[in-house]
């Protein structure tokens, strides 16, 4: 059959939800973070799980890859399609059920985006804490596994969804977990899911982990004479009874570019800002001070505080601000960042590291992690089509990755695996990898479920032709 | 080859460490809570990985089941031997690594127990926080997904198990996870072992992700008109910013059982205890009174409140008393506990159910929660040869499990599924208890891991001759 032929069948079982447009197919073929443009031959609006369904069916009938589409805020390539193939959007499952406010959950569309649902659950009292900065979908969020700046306190999509449903190529739907807060019942089939990138099935609806909206909080910037001493600050804090629900670090350069662009004059050494959440404001005073005495144990000074939250909004401008002098400074200059994690020993070396890579390629880019967690990002620019930097920014980064995983880490931390991150799941993961694309060929034997994703050949960009056997 | 011809394989590769004393074997051939004698061809006392690969390729080329062994506290049948085959005993495995005071991680061998390694990280100001009441090895813990009284806080093995080490049956070892506290790399395979109870590889040493003792505790003992107040009162204390370590819950009909055991004048009301943590005496006494505020406002009366170890221990003794006011009730009895989680809206209407089905069938049993996470547990018992009773507890038992899966729960919160929950995974895991056989037959298609556990057939009691495929 050609390709009218499937595209044909697709629009006889899904009317108007299926766009051949141009504009539509353009609208699909970049996420945000990789310059790789995959235009689909179809993208599918799905409406319901029963499109899902019908579309795998056309899927599975006519041999045609699916790569299923939340949001398109991903980094690593996980969303784009098969060129070609389908776009399978999930943007109009967008319910949100009823809050339980006894069990504190709500079951979503994975459609559904992170701002709209905190907007919806603040009547509540409740929030959804997973907030990997991009307003991404829920969806989205629970199939690269995302995490992001409240992790050292809530976890990321794996501790908060408790229940997911997906739909398999074989037109079978799983409910995979509930909304019982324990079980130890059968293998952890959704967590498989999480982190699955669209490779094993099409998440249909989430079941999410609510949390109280806390009481009072208040935030702290401190500055230190280096990253070391901001680390075991950290860990001092923690042995003293404070779990922040925010700690971010960046370094002494990046602090340098946000005084340059906002006209500050903080303090230009590596700092932490830690955002705590109490019972009331008597709660969250006692939890800065004991911040401010982790941090002076270990030669740290304290920049500024904020208990309201215009103040804090203010205090945190510094940090926030870091994309915007990024841009402001380099105009023009396109991003990738950086994503590795690294148990906490390991966290400083790794930011030195990162720094004398940084140096010996000559290059200059922010560096923000998520302290608490050993998350690292490194923000790199440069033009986009300045070949000769960009592999320069390729070898920081080859490089960083390798280390991380040398130190018993990830070579992505938050952003998933998609394109760019396959090269090192053989180094990270072992034999294990072999494990994992068996468990690939289980959920998905004819290879059309996002193909070459996640465990994919990582020599080759995926293509229809060459990864989709033509088996029947 | 015969019988013998297999054991004296064993022998020539490990040699002292395979014992046929029937000793060794009749200490292998019961768990804590399952009313069958499997008596095991063999015990290996492994000692190393080695041993467990050598053991595992002995069973792979004489096709000899094998079932991991760690302290034998299993509650389900999990760690019950194919009568003839091997028990692999792990308790040899029991290294303890060096603790990390940075990244909060110690890895231990699967046969280091509980409450050895909290006395071990004392000295250094940490504990490892799963608490299943019993001293289980850490390997089982993992291998059944234990959880506990602490989960409301701290979560379950799930949450803290950083990462794995697992011999496969085909001799490859797989490393799962990391120290890193992020990772969005792969598939979680790690995940899948957690409550696989040894039918899909052979855990050999594990991650832990530790917590720092906290500064300060403190406990408090609340009496509530009825068991949806006492859910109430634990939700709203923590919209009020506390979450205890622990939130514990007994039925009226038991404080009158302890009272009467213990010589004690308890309110004979449906009862919670909470034990709260902080950074010194005012923040738990803050969180007490905010859980006498929370308690008040669903008619809840404070019986105690303690604040010293000693204290609290007497404060808990009523609750902690409960196992010894049943024997001591009952003398000679054996017990059965009941093991089943709900959403929590689910939970009073469960409790209750609970007490129909007890008076329907003309049973008392002490009924004891963790209520902050819905998780129930009837403690079931009767002279062990009195078969008409025991035909009505499970009864009673079989109605509990039925009706917490049709309320969105699980038949098993904590103690795993081994033999005795096999026949409730249809109805609690739909079409995904078939994607759990065939990822039982992804790692093990000689089906010689712990055949029968967890996706096996309900309706046989494994056997060695019948479970095991002759195929080569």
């Amino acid at each position: 059959m050609t390709a009218n032929g499937w595209r044909a069948v697709l629009r006889e079982r899904l009317g108007e939800r299926v766009s051949v447009l141009p504009g539509d197919l353009q609208a699909h073929a970049r996420d945000e973070g990789t310059p790789y443009t995959c235009i689909p031959g179809a993208v599918v609006f799905a409406q319901s799980e029963a499109d899902v369904l019908a579309t795998l069916a056309v899927a599975r009938d006519h041999r045609v890859p699916v790569t299923p589409w939340g949001a398109g805020t991903s980094l690593e390539g996980a969303a784009l399609p098969l060129p070609g193939a389908i776009s399978l959007d999930l943007s109009g499952l967008d319910t949100v059920g009823e809050v339980d406010p006894l069990g504190f959950t709500v079951t979503v569309g994975p459609g559904v985006r992170r701002v709209a649902l905190n907007r919806r659950l603040r009547s509540h009292g409740l929030f959804f804490p997973v907030d990997p900065g991009a307003d991404a979908s829920l969806g989205g969020m629970a199939a690269t596994h995302a995490s992001g700046t409240t992790t050292v306190r809530y976890g990321g999509m794996r501790e908060n969804v408790l229940s997911l449903r997906v739909a398999l190529l074989d037109g079978r739907v799983l409910s995979l977990g509930s909304a019982a807060r324990k079980s130890s019942s059968g293998y952890a089939l959704k967590h498989l899911f999480l982190g699955s990138e669209g490779t094993l099935g099409v998440i249909t609806a989430l079941t999410l982990r609510l949390h109280p909206l806390p009481p009072a909080t208040a935030s702290v910037q401190l500055a230190f004479p280096d990253v070391a001493s901001a680390v075991l600050a950290s860990v001092t804090a923690r042995g003293l009874g404070v779990t922040p629900e925010r700690l971010e670090f960046v370094d002494a350069a990046t602090v340098r570019a946000v005084n340059r662009h906002r006209d500050r004059h903080d303090p230009e050494a590596p700092t932490l800002w830690a955002e705590v959440a109490g019972r009331d404001a008597a709660d969250v005073d006692t939890q800065l001070a004991l911040l401010r005495e982790a941090a002076a144990l270990h030669g740290g000074v304290t920049v500024g505080e904020a208990r309201t939250p215009e103040a804090q909004g203010a205090l945190w401008a510094a940090r926030h601000g870091v994309y915007d002098a990024l841009r402001a400074a380099w105009p023009g200059h396109a991003t990738r960042i950086g994503d590795v994690c690294v148990p906490l020993p390991a966290l400083a070396s790794t930011v030195a590291l990162a720094q004398r890579l940084l140096a010996k390629h000559g290059l200059t880019a922010p560096l923000v992690g998520h302290i608490g967690d050993g998350n690292l990002h490194l923000l790199m620019h440069a033009p986009p089509d300045d070949t000769e930097t960009w592999a320069r920014i390729e070898r920081v980064l080859h490089e960083l990755a390798t280390q991380a995983i040398a130190a018993g880490g990830t070579c992505t931390g938050e952003h998933g695996v998609g394109l760019r991150k396959r090269p090192y799941l053989r180094a990270e993961h072992g034999a294990a990898l072999d494990v994992m694309r068996d468990v690939k060929a289980l959920f998905d034997p004819l290879n059309l479920l996002n193909p070459g994703k996640v465990v994919g050949d990582p020599l080759s960009l995926p293509d229809w032709s060459q990864d989709v056997p033509t088996r029947t």
